[in-house]
């Protein structure tokens, strides 16, 4: 499958990386001297993007300029006559009418087009806009805080990049048994829209009879909730089953105390609802728990049983191996970014029961396979691709270390 | 496509919903009585929970005693007994060795069988000890914070459940064009460990010279905050470019202000590293302007400009049409869920570009195909169905109104 990308920031990009991760062959078309997101934070020392980078893995690039009539016609062929492979473009150009669904179905009667927009009526939008007008920021966060609490992990634009991966997917399988076009469409406002419909809190908020509390780090409707330790360790504990309620109530030797309350309220914390109810409570006697032991007391002692825990983790922690493991995990592999250096870099969380997973591959640099793909994928000559040089149409970059 | 879906919480069920909104009949396998998601929070006033209605909408629904061998083998030979569009199997279960794939596989050679784990290793873990474990918590929230902040929405789950639909759809793709078998398995860790890497998070942190700070509601590395009007509206605003900023500085009249720091501290805020460096002199300029502002005012101002910005909403508001105008989206529909009664719910956010999107299609009740599913795809007369209900071995659930 040859995808043909023409993207900004996240999603789009998310999208086709996902794809490349998967096998594809995604050309990412960049204008001369890189796209908004080319220097997007974090930096390398030497200010190469790290977020760029990493979005951008085992996709080739190719640097036109989008502006001039001839380096629209460069990726319209580049998309259009692609063989039986190709025909797909994943975008999140706005405004840019050539390369629209309509003009390239035109030149191609089998195209793919799928087009990433903010809102379903193309009105822009990004994941920190979505996410406020979507209600969590209003829900997350400490008991008691009265501002809204952004995520700093743009958790829209991951997912509709992976909605825009498996549209591609879609179409590409349904062309393969019935030979038909698709124009596809997602916008980051719906995705987040529908999730919060998915997970109920559109329902919640027609026919539910209150408004959802914030809860801080409690888990709502059952029992779990952050727990610090002597030495200022945090560790995250869930109680999702009986089995687990259980396990907790053993470990922390807190049996005699959680029935005498069972009794004095007439509750049954084997119940879920009456854990949620008397959250603080249950939370209160467990801290005292936690309180008194060294988190490598606390870690043996959960190890040992059926419980869902984990230790709080910086991102340097993350990386540390004698905290986290991280290079033994078969997904993570150790690239060679120019720019950047060696350093750990996921591969896809896909597993497909090979053996050995495939080895995550570094991003390009901006228009490190302007040549090739001019020569191999569009048959023009040496001489032909100088003068596009020469003519500020098309740019190459080479791999300096 | 047909899929066999035993799953329970939010990555599995989603992952098959997704697949039903595409368009594949989707059977959900339940043990009798239901899942322990089943009666998940938020419920209905009657007790149905709304969480599960939200992640099984358009599958039909089985239920099995899943511990008896009869039960077993009913699902086996649903999943392998099922034509050429089926022999797929999506489940988070572990400990089920009938459920495998090394069994599955002795009973259909061509077995598409995907497995959703907590751990690459097959160890369990949830939304929130992976959020707890790849460092989001600690970034997240108020600055000068001290405590993780987790998320409530669980972003893991979501893009784990999609990498799942993804992986099925293209496992199928292969199948068709290979007649070969896949054994797929995805980690909740390794979805959460990946976008941290995919995002430049890991990288940051191995190769950057400075841990990222908490940075509350602001954009990292550009200039975006929330703000409050007069009238304690609050409103998120993202400068993300050149045009945008000159945009903010216009509609809020600061240019002046603007110029005169720019030359007195020698920055350039036209540069976005300069913005961010002095992201808290601006916020505090810009606040003056919408502090001195009803929100309606603000909005009607905003919305000339090219900036992103959203208001914050509850999902109240969200839900509320004279807000959000969330009944004119061609994403949302209407419909009658048992136990909750009508009301808004979401389709699939890809739009595949028919003049209609499909509308959303309601959850089943538990067991309501049962008696359908074993007639019409494993053949069983109604005397054999009696029989099995009898002994207990499956129940059917009715729609009751």
């Amino acid at each position: 499958m040859r995808v043909v990308e023409v993207s900004t920031f996240v999603a789009a990009p998310l999208g086709g990386m996902t794809l490349a991760q998967l096998g594809a062959d995604v050309i990412r078309v960049d204008p001369i001297g890189g796209a908004p997101d080319h220097t997007r934070w974090p930096l390398a020392p030497s200010g190469t993007s790290l977020y760029w980078a990493g979005l951008n893995k085992g996709k080739r690039s190719l640097c036109v300029d989008l502006r001039s009539q001839q380096g629209q016609e460069i990726v319209t062929r580049l998309i259009t006559d692609s063989g039986s492979d190709g025909g797909i473009v994943l975008t999140n150009a706005v405004g840019r009418s050539w390369l629209s669904y309509d003009a390239l179905v035109k030149h191609r009667a089998d195209l793919i087009h799928l087009q990433i927009n903010g809102h379903h009526d193309g009105t822009p939008a990004v994941d920190y806009t979505v996410n406020a007008a979507v209600g969590f920021p209003l829900v997350t966060g400490p008991q008691g805080h009265a501002d809204p609490v952004n995520h700093v992990l743009p958790a829209w634009d991951i997912a509709c990049g992976l909605y825009a991966a498996l549209a591609i997917v879609s179409a590409e399988r349904h062309r393969r048994l019935t030979g038909q076009s698709q124009r596809l469409s997602v916008a980051l406002y719906d995705v987040a829209l529908a999730m919060a419909g998915n997970l109920g809190f559109l329902a919640e908020a027609e026919v539910g009879k209150a408004a959802r509390p914030r809860l801080g780090n409690y888990l709502y409707g059952g029992f779990g909730r952050d727990f610090t330790t002597r030495d200022g360790g945090r560790v995250m504990v869930v109680a999702l089953t009986g089995r687990h309620w259980r396990d907790l109530v053993a470990v922390t030797d807190l049996g005699e105390a959680v029935s005498a309350l069972e009794g004095a309220l007439g509750v049954d914390f084997s119940r879920e609802n009456d854990r949620f109810a008397y959250r603080e409570v249950l939370a209160g006697l467990l801290q005292r728990w936690f309180g008194d032991r060294t988190l490598a007391v606390v870690q043996r002692q959960l190890t040992a049983t059926s419980l869902l825990w984990s230790t709080y983790r910086t991102f340097s922690e993350l990386v540390d191996e004698h905290v986290a493991g991280i290079r033994t995990n078969p997904m993570m592999g150790v690239i060679d970014q120019p720019g950047v250096g060696q350093h750990l870099a996921p591969g896809s969380p896909l597993s497909t029961g090979g053996p050995e997973r495939p080895r995550p591959v570094r991003a390009p640099v901006l228009g490190e396979h302007t040549n090739e793909i001019l020569r191999d994928e569009l048959g023009l000559s040496e001489s032909d691709i100088d003068a596009l040089r020469a003519r500020g149409t098309v740019a190459s970059g080479k791999v300096r270390r």
